[in-house]
């Protein structure tokens, strides 16, 4: 049933021409029923990359009956919003059938939703936001490449989407590294949302490529198959070591007389009458009543797509152990376990691991991961955005990116694409090696203060804070071997090993880490301090002078905060008065964790949150701590007033 | 003392030339000692762009004795980093003297922080986070353009800063709006952090201003005062209806032998030894000691300027009533309110509220205003990041700009352009149209879950969410009138006018909005329902059926989020249970909010938080309520239970 069209011969034949043609017909029926049925959705766009769609799918390398076949070509939907027409073209090639779809779209439930979801057997790629599909294809089509694997990678985009800043990061990136196994197809029918996209915003896209030396190809009509095969196919079968766009014209509703070239269409469904007019030019039979007594049923979800892990299995090498006389900073121990973590999984032809940075390899301390492993360490530009989410695509095919830059860069900036790769399950590990007032004088645009306020808005990642450089040790290593997205944050100065009562190290060879389990350095039966990073050494010194002074005070260190140990926090409400201290703005970060198990569990205690009440300033650490009542006198001082 | 070059002469004259050198060499000196006496900073590109930054100030309109003087010629530094270039060039002008800057520079509490900020006389703009300046200036020169008013706006950025796609993103809108009022300058060193921008990021400069229709003029050797100068006198005096970017070729550590063209002095000051030498070549001497021992006095406050409001005084207009029967949307009284706002203050020639969204016009409501005010409508296309960083950049000249789009765009995307925006004290009003599951078939990637999960990492910006269209109306105006950043949010459906109990509405004539008061819809002595927004006609509904079963249960509507109505929460908990009932994940909104209230006062009640605990879904808002325990009947459960 599946058509596969003939990618050696120069042109379509005439049965593959007629049976696009049917295709094409069925399809575009379904585009307007699903619309019409739902009341809502996207025609037009729909329409207008429909032979496209067609052709592709036609040509690739792709296997419906198992659409997680690891060697198939990837096709990213940028423009997530043509789901009536990706979804109609996915059911003709047998991933599901027409039923499945016009009977499940946008219902609450089903496997049909509004924006293209992986939930969809034959979808890649979870879109809707538009302008970060590119990133992700080319993030995709990199790890491919590092990995010497051959699928090709295609994107669709819209035309106005290529205003989106996002867009051009990821072209110049794309040119940087060669991917000649990306194809870009843009559907540019000129129309956006409120107009022609010369007058909503004058933009030259073709050049936009070619300044950036991409094969760039246009066809004065996207919607003629043989010219849209042949410049696929062509892209398709003769790499030349440069990405390639094909920007295509078409026409936005096209196929029905009243629908073309009209903007409205980009998002408002037919009315019946209009629906009834649009299926006769077509000259098929809707069955509305049909499909409308179907969509009444309960909603179906037999096609549901579950999600299946890419994560590979990593060996986590064998653990640095920093004496406790060490002075070093967390940076350099993740340096050296990101490198740990390379000659454990990067050998004999095999990379699993990379490194992604933005113009500060020195800083975030990826210089021995970029000796050890040339091949996977990626000096993305001062293009954050695309960064991110291209880490998000490389993990999608079984690698474990680490992403790494300041905090400021790596969660506050990129936030929407750190959420759609929380979407997309990815497996993207964020090592931020400055967070916090430690950052100093760079001052308050540098500081980064709240990585717990933006991480705990997904669903899907896990924040973890170690204290020093052995607990960083072991979570950078943790981190990578479990799947998921990781949020790994530390300061940017030296500090101390953190050590038990006998002054050896506390996260010594004994140590494991596990998320949600926090760590109770010193018991105390009076109040507790909760801690994480970079000011648990400052609390440590808080202890020793509230224990010089004969108070017994616990100290919780809370390396993993999100999952958080609940346990643990009630055990301290048990005890008595509870203390948070935290590099963090003081509403978001820890505190705001503790009030909300403490809330939720009808428990009430003396409790203080110590915390960043307004934007740092630039100077040294110590003094900005200070200002804000973060210093070991302040800490201890609460203390006692707490419990005085 | 100021210098103030003739740009009625075609060139310099040897005397304007011999004093710019005297310049150089003091403010070469002060750049090399501010960051060598600091232990850091960014010598290297402040060398780099110093040639060019004395003749721009010595040929603008500015007035260092009033540094807020409103005619004068904005200058925004995008690459915030070359503060010292900065400092020392504005010291030369008479902003403050070298002693200030030297004895002051990164030091904690001083007026000259690491990155460039407002608090330093001169500067107009917080930078640091690269990227964003363009945007700025490209609002403040479009808001002066709306206004009719002459002052020109020059921009400073880096070449490693022209890989941020914002970058792209105000190009071409400077382009659609014809901003001959901009120069940009671009210090092509050709280095950035961690190489050479051509290994580092490959892009062609040049061509991405040009291919949208800028004047695009190259400077051989960008530190030739003669030809900068007559580049730039050029761009001031002879506007063509087209934005103007001089791309001047410069030595990153220009003038000091062994710092030229080396990209590790990006971000590294010199050694003391490397100081004397550098300051011999210099042939000054740098009085090294006397400024040590002057940075170790405690640290002088004098020169730091407050933020003084740009806060034009805005008419409220009449308010409109909507009858207890209305049937309508919020967006509608929004864009009613909207209107009335254009009406009361856009008149006479004066234009202080302009309107800006990204292709989305109809779905945000802005039809009215654009209709009566189409000076000020502005269609930035799919470009959110710049379309947020602009309307701050509009407001610090004064204006009212209103940012309308979908919450995701609004709010998820541009996290980090609004946090700029919050550090520059802007008067920006972002009203979101779109958020919460309230968005329906369009599923997660459009639904915005975590505005106040978001918005309360900000320090100086207000949350408001309005019940109905009464209340979105009053609240509208109010914030147009109000100093400082607004978030407004509402859900794209139509939604009652919440009454009293007699049936008429409650927020009537008699109602006006107050920040950080919430509402009594009801008062009950069993319980206390908080909840906001979408979700308060709900809970309406649960309250009616909590009745008729004989529970009295308060009902608040907690409109203003940031701030908060403390009071109120703490008189819901000394009443009894309390349940929150939100549009907004769970962990990070309002039931947060009480949950801190509550801890903070040591208050224990009985507590249930319902609100998003899992991404939303595709289908009608009602049904994805429901999933989410969000629907009347489980909220009256909930509600129940607790009370048993």
């Amino acid at each position: 049933m599946t058509l596969q069209l003939n990618m050696q011969s120069s042109q379509l034949s005439s049965e593959e021409i007629s049976t696009l043609k049917e295709m094409r017909s069925r399809c575009a029926k379904n585009i307007l029923l699903s619309t019409s049925l739902a009341s809502s959705g996207h025609p037009g766009g729909s329409l207008s990359a429909l032979d496209m769609l067609l052709v592709t799918y036609g040509c690739i390398n792709h296997n419906p009956s198992n659409p997680q076949d690891q060697e198939r070509d990837r096709v990213i939907l940028s423009m997530g919003h043509i789901s009536p027409g990706v979804y109609s073209t996915l059911a003709e090639f047998g991933y599901f059938t027409e039923e499945d779809f016009l009977s499940g779209f946008r219902r609450t439930g089903s496997g049909f939703p509004g924006h293209v979801e992986r939930i969809v057997p034959g979808v890649e790629w979870d879109t809707g936001n538009l302008g970060q599909g590119l990133s992700t294809a080319v993030g995709i089509a990199h790890g491919l490449k590092i990995q010497g694997r051959s699928p090709k990678v295609i994107t669709f985009m819209g035309d106005g989407e290529q205003q989106k800043g996002q867009i051009s990061e990821a072209i110049r990136y794309a040119n940087k590294y060669q991917l000649d196994n990306l194809i870009v197809i843009i559907d540019r029918n000129h129309l956006q949302i409120c107009g022609n996209t010369d007058d909503i915003m004058p933009q030259a896209v073709r050049e936009m490529y070619s300044s950036s030396n991409w094969n760039v190809k246009y066809l004065e009509d996207g919607h003629d198959y043989n010219s849209f095969f042949q410049a696929f196919s062509d892209s398709y079968q003769s790499p030349n070591g440069k990405p390639t766009v094909i920007v295509s014209r078409t026409v936005m509703g096209k196929g029905i007389s009243f629908m073309e070239n009209l903007a409205k269409y980009h998002g408002s469904p037919l009315s019946p009458e209009q629906l009834q007019k649009a299926l006769a030019e077509l000259k098929v039979d809707g069955q509305v009543d049909k499909w409308q007594e179907l969509r009444s049923q309960a909603v179906k979800t037999n096609t549901i797509q579950e999600y299946v892990s890419q994560a590979p299995e990593i060996a986590m090498g064998e653990p640095i152990l920093y004496g406790a006389d060490t002075l070093t900073d967390n940076r350099s121990a993740y340096g050296n376990a990101l490198l740990g973590l390379a000659e454990a999984n990067n050998v004999e032809g095999t990379t699993l691991i990379s490194g992604i940075s933005c113009d500060l390899e020195g800083s975030v301390k990826m210089g021995g991961f970029h000796k050890h492993s040339p091949q996977a360490y990626i000096e993305a530009g001062i293009q954050e955005h695309h960064a991110a989410t291209l880490a998000g695509g490389m993990a999608s095919i079984g690698m474990v990116p680490f992403f790494s830059t300041f905090g400021v860069f790596a969660v506050s900036e990129v936030y929407n694409q750190n959420r759609l790769n929380d979407f997309n399950h990815t497996n993207v590990k964020i090592v931020a090696t400055h967070v916090g007032l430690d950052v100093g004088e760079d001052g308050p645009t540098h500081q980064c203060i709240d990585y717990l306020g933006l991480f705990r808005n997904y669903y899907r990642s896990s924040v973890f804070m170690p204290a020093d450089p052995n607990q960083t040790d072991r979570i950078v290593r943790y981190a990578a071997a479990m799947d998921g997205n990781v949020f790994v944050g530390m300061g940017r100065s030296k500090t101390p090993v953190i050590t038990k009562e006998d002054g050896t190290p506390f996260f010594d060879q004994e140590y494991s880490f596990q998320p949600g389990k926090a760590d109770w350095l010193r018991r105390g039966d009076e109040a507790t301090i909760i801690t994480y990073g970079a000011l648990t050494p400052t609390v440590m010194k808080a202890w020793e002078q509230l224990s010089a002074d004969g108070k017994k005070v616990g100290v919780l260190n809370m390396a993993s905060l999100v999952p958080v140990d609940e346990e643990a926090i009630l055990e301290a409400a048990a005890t008595g008065p509870i203390v948070s201290v935290e590099d963090h703005h003081i509403d978001t970060g820890l505190g705001s964790i503790i009030a909300l198990v403490l809330a939720d569990n009808g428990k009430s205690v003396p409790f203080k949150r110590l915390g960043v009440k307004q934007y740092g300033g630039s100077g040294k650490p110590a003094e900005l701590y200070r200002r804000q009542g973060l210093d070991s006198d302040s800490i201890t001082e609460t203390v006692q007033t707490i419990l005085a």
